[in-house]
């Protein structure tokens, strides 16, 4: 069978990494390009890297990000001319924004340069950027508005967050490789991510919406895993900005929000207790362990969330 | 006194320490830029990060290019994406191309981002961009136009050499900067830099050439070195490129071509039977060792060039 994941970074791409367990090259992960952003003149996708790096096994999984076995001397060098950068990038890390660069400045679609990256990296499932027009997240905190990486790396999610927008989402399509995509999968996940910052602006992508009610429409089944438990976000801010913006943090909230979309939605065993009433808005629910801590834990979540899809009656 | 160089990359960083020995922050070196290039969207200075390196006493001696310790992480990380880039980068190296390529997309000038750089390596004299246009050295071979480096670096200079131009420079002007050095200085050194792709360029910047004939109306003497001894490039293509172009390769070549502008040629002992016929051309000759091997070296080759000012008679 064939999988679409829509994913951001790190919960998505532990998602990823167990779905790749048990599909190999039948998983194609629609990655959010929100987060993207430009340091130095290159061109920095952070969601797209951590889940490429992870299939890749290449992934720094102590530090949670970046690439294992990292160096640090251009951003040590750069703080002895006096500018400490607070989006530290590695050295090897530095080489995948180098290569990236040189590839989109020759003209290449961000689409094309991912199915590249991920032949020069050598992992089996495809990732493919949710639009190839660049999209940026912005978040409206006390400070004002403020690009996403400024508002996430440098300020450490500090600030609340009040509203949240996708500076150039009007512009953005659909890519004919994520429509295509869609449109064969035989089943639609939404990873664990940030609802609100990750999994907003790809389902906000104009087309894409559409490409997935129209699968929805032939019986492709959507499951969603919550990426809340007990109320916590298992990494990242979405319990506070969830918060901030009105809505409850919790598997419950999360199910709200997704609740137009939802035909299974996974959550912790710690969340029992919200079964029932994330029933009650429509999806069907399948309760279990959910913390992806090893490859193992990876792979058997990812066997769950295949079952669930097989769990939703087909033609609808 | 102050002295303004004209200079290439590595012959002129020679000199340039060994004025700098004497003159400290009274030197200003203006640094050819027909060299600089874009590579991985970041802004590499060739010529301009030689003579930083080698006055900020940050140079890699042996390797003749680059920083000292400098490591390759990066690079050989691209080599593992697949791509071994000719135009190697070290890790330490690329800090400045990110540091500058920031301040050049925040809209900085060229000469605020050399003079930023120099407080950022904390050295003495002042660097200088012959212009904060672009111009780009191109030479064509029996391949046809080649930009610089592509012939530099990745040909290894191989390729004869029928015509060199500098895309741009009619769009260049000389800035308020170099003017006003030229303007103030009490002498002007041409670096034992290749004439063609290194001083060349310079000259031709519009408005640099009648700012150093203004200069020179006031008395103000020119003093070059010759890079070539024996009829051989200490360095570079010098030699070969003369000879392509249907100039001798000699020191006497060299004096043909700056005949118009040089008040004194410094030329070395090995080339003593040239003197009387570079002294036909118009300009006194100085005869000495000239190979700049080290610091002391360097420092007694700057003294005597600086005596070589003096020996001048002013008001022509």
């Amino acid at each position: 069978m064939t999988v679409v994941e829509l994913s951001g970074g790190v919960g998505g791409a532990k998602l990823a990494e167990g779905l790749a367990a048990h599909l190999g090259q039948d998983l194609i992960v629609v990655v959010n390009t929100g987060d993207d952003l430009e340091r130095h003149g290159l061109a920095i996708w952070p969601d797209h890297d951590t889940v490429a790096y992870t299939l890749a096994d290449l992934d720094d999984e102590v530090r949670g990000w970046g690439l294992r076995d990292e160096t640090w001397t251009v951003m040590d060098r750069l703080a002895a001319l006096g500018e400490e950068p607070w989006f530290r990038l590695g050295d090897r890390d530095l080489a995948t924004h180098l290569w990236r660069t040189d590839r989109l400045l020759a003209g290449d679609r961000p689409t094309a340069v991912a199915l590249a990256l991920r032949s020069a990296l050598g992992f089996a499932p495809t990732i493919l950027p949710m639009a190839d027009e660049p999209v940026r997240t912005q978040v409206r905190t006390d400070d004002g508005w403020l690009d996403f990486q400024e508002y996430f790396v440098h300020r450490h999610q500090a600030p609340d967050v009040h509203e949240v927008r996708f500076d150039g989402i009007e512009s953005a399509r659909a890519t004919p490789e994520v429509r295509a995509a869609i449109g064969t999968a035989d089943a639609i996940v939404l990873a664990p991510s940030n609802p609100i910052v990750s999994l907003a602006p790809v389902l906000a992508v104009p087309g894409l919406r559409d490409a997935i009610d129209e699968a929805r429409s032939r019986g492709v089944p959507v499951v969603g895993v919550s990426g809340i438990l007990g109320g916590v976000a298992l990494k990242g801010p979405a319990d506070r900005m969830l918060a901030s913006l009105g809505h409850e943090s919790s598997a419950l909230g999360v199910a709200r929000l997704l609740r137009d979309l939802l035909d299974v939605f996974v959550i912790d065993a710690v969340d029992a207790d919200l079964a029932s009433a994330i029933r009650a808005l429509g999806p069907r629910v399948v309760v279990a362990d959910t913390i992806m801590t090893d490859d193992e834990a990876r792979s058997r979540v990812g066997a769950l969330v295949l079952a669930a899809t097989r769990a939703v009656p087909s033609a609808r």
